[in-house]
């Protein structure tokens, strides 16, 4: 069972495989990135190589684990947390551990393996889409788990192990230290000003307009102003909303449009670099013990946005022991350049 | 000017290059490593190729910027920061900035372009840290700086663009975000039981005794409970110090033979990893305005120490999103391989 440990001098946690038995030489020889389909447990008639599917969009015979899927969900095959058992607590002298209960999941995004996300129909992504807002909405019943992370590795510089696009969740029995840290200021902030902070921004970049990438009907992309990568943005909802579980399915298509059309501009921009994307939305509905007025304003003080991270730069020495970034491209530069990209794959 | 920036959302500093006119092809070339010391602006030789050295040991002619050197400080040629200028702190409608006041200079380390810390002498690592000691006392009486970061980045994975041995400093007017929690942590956990967390930790840890990896007379190089990385270590004098800049000649010299035996471990147990050393000391002893008891117990209550960091697994999207780890590697596990592992390469 891996484990949830905490240190109280950095007070971070990490995820500790305590089970597995470590042997040196599989870090000393790093697996080579491989772009065929051959092998690949994501492709058609492949199903068997993967645990068996919690969920699959698209399917004609409604035969599991089978060809024919559109989208399919799977349990990571190497969890790094498990879903059996009782969640527990303990100290071990001045340190803290859970154990590791919560979930690990694949979302095979298409079938298809060289289809990167700027080479999908709209359609498709809102398939995707689909797929993490059920297993976002089916993983908050387990009362143990507090969040649910959702989140897509492309690259290896950027995390992937596998080429074939792929999302993923991890889904934790605490709520992850980044997310509580915006949670806290979110709610913070209305209880000053009966605000939330997000549309604050969204309001604030509109008004400055150079770190606006990009805006449709209902999404503003934004270079953020401390921003930790170069061309790193944020995908929010214009209109006001805590929880991407409640996105309708027509948001969802145009999520997919706007997500579609900024990679495309990235592509042109980076040559199809490795980045990350990751969703923060709110976290499960479940009450603490002892805290039950804890999330309380949540759904007026939070805001779900997806950050999009590009890792065409290294977290080195510095910013690892610093926890500051540097960053050298201004982000009114990256908007600017965004601005001005077309989607086509061609300057105007 | 550079800019450090902070989003109040995530509650983040990032050093932003804002007079840097970007070229996005720039980042998608990425420069290959080479090793061979041709064009290497770190040779003997070559010291024109730098700006105007800061500080030399070693050299018989008293000549500044010539060969002879053993050990070589100058300002980096591509600052983070930089010394000039009047240090001034504004708002940005919701954000805050600061003008990028500090000082980036490089540690060459030995004139030998090969010579990696696990193959030079004790003395040769006695006198690399004693410029580190040289270079933040000199550093501190600048009354704008906060703080000195000291790190060494060893292979392009760990961010090193240079493979000749060298380390950095990076000077900030601000402490940085991750010192200043463990400064936190330090002084709270004073103010309660007068005692030291990292000297309890020595303690406990002792008492545990499956995380220490190695010990010398002065010196306990310890696994941390919630390591980040596999084979992540801490590196500690046993006897309380707040303060690096306090450390004798003698404490240098050992801290080199105890660095040299664990580095040679790991390059037998990992290959040769890319990896990060980061100090982490006392800050800079101008009190803030308006907060002159600030930092009155730091002499008992922080406690200074060395970071090894090896990067063979990646902070991906999880990573970044969550600000938790997920590592692979029990640190018990780890801490019995260097125990076992013998400084000479060979297995015991």
């Amino acid at each position: 069972m891996p484990e949830l440990r905490f240190d109280p001098i950095r007070r971070r946690w990490s995820i500790i495989a305590t089970e597995r038995k470590f042997r040196p030489h599989e870090f000393a020889q790093p697996q080579p990135e491989t772009s065929s389909p051959e092998g690949c447990p994501f492709e058609y008639g492949q199903e068997a190589a993967t645990p068996p599917e919690i969920l699959a969009y698209g399917r004609q015979n409604h035969q599991p684990n089978t060809p024919g899927w559109q989208v399919r969900v799977v349990p990571n095959k190497f969890p790094a947390l498990r879903i059996e058992g009782e969640l527990t607590r303990e100290g071990v002298g001045i340190f803290d551990r859970v154990n590791g209960i919560g979930a690990h999941e694949v979302i095979i995004e298409t079938p298809n393996h060289h289809a990167e996300v700027a080479d999908r129909s709209p359609e498709e992504l809102q398939l995707m889409f689909k797929a993490w807002r059920e297993r976002l909405t089916d993983l908050r019943r387990d009362i143990r788990i507090r969040y649910v992370l959702l989140f897509k590795n492309k690259g290896r510089d950027a995390g992937a192990s596998l080429p074939h696009p792929h999302s993923q969740l991890i889904a934790t029995p605490i709520i992850p230290t980044v997310v509580v840290e915006e949670l806290n200021v979110a709610r913070n902030h209305w209880a000053h000003k009966e605000r939330c902070i997000f549309c604050d921004l969204i309001h604030q970049e509109k008004a400055f307009g150079d770190r606006v990438a990009l805006e449709t009907e209902h999404f503003i992309l934004l270079e953020p102003f401390a921003a930790s990568f170069p061309f790193e943005t944020w995908i929010l909802p214009k209109q006001h909303s805590h929880d991407f579980a409640l996105a309708s399915d027509a948001l969802l298509l145009e999520l997919g449009k706007v997500l579609r059309d900024f990679l495309r501009r990235i592509r042109q921009l980076l040559a199809d670099p490795p980045y990350n994307l990751i969703l923060h939305t709110a976290p499960s509905p479940h009450p603490r013990p002892g805290q039950p007025q804890y999330w309380t304003t949540i759904e007026y003080d939070y805001h779900w946005h997806i950050e999009f991270v590009p890792r065409i730069t290294r977290i080195a020495g510095f910013e690892w022991g610093s926890g500051y970034a540097i960053n050298p491209t201004p982000p009114e530069e990256a908007a600017r350049f965004l601005r001005e990209a077309t989607s086509d794959g061609e300057q105007p």
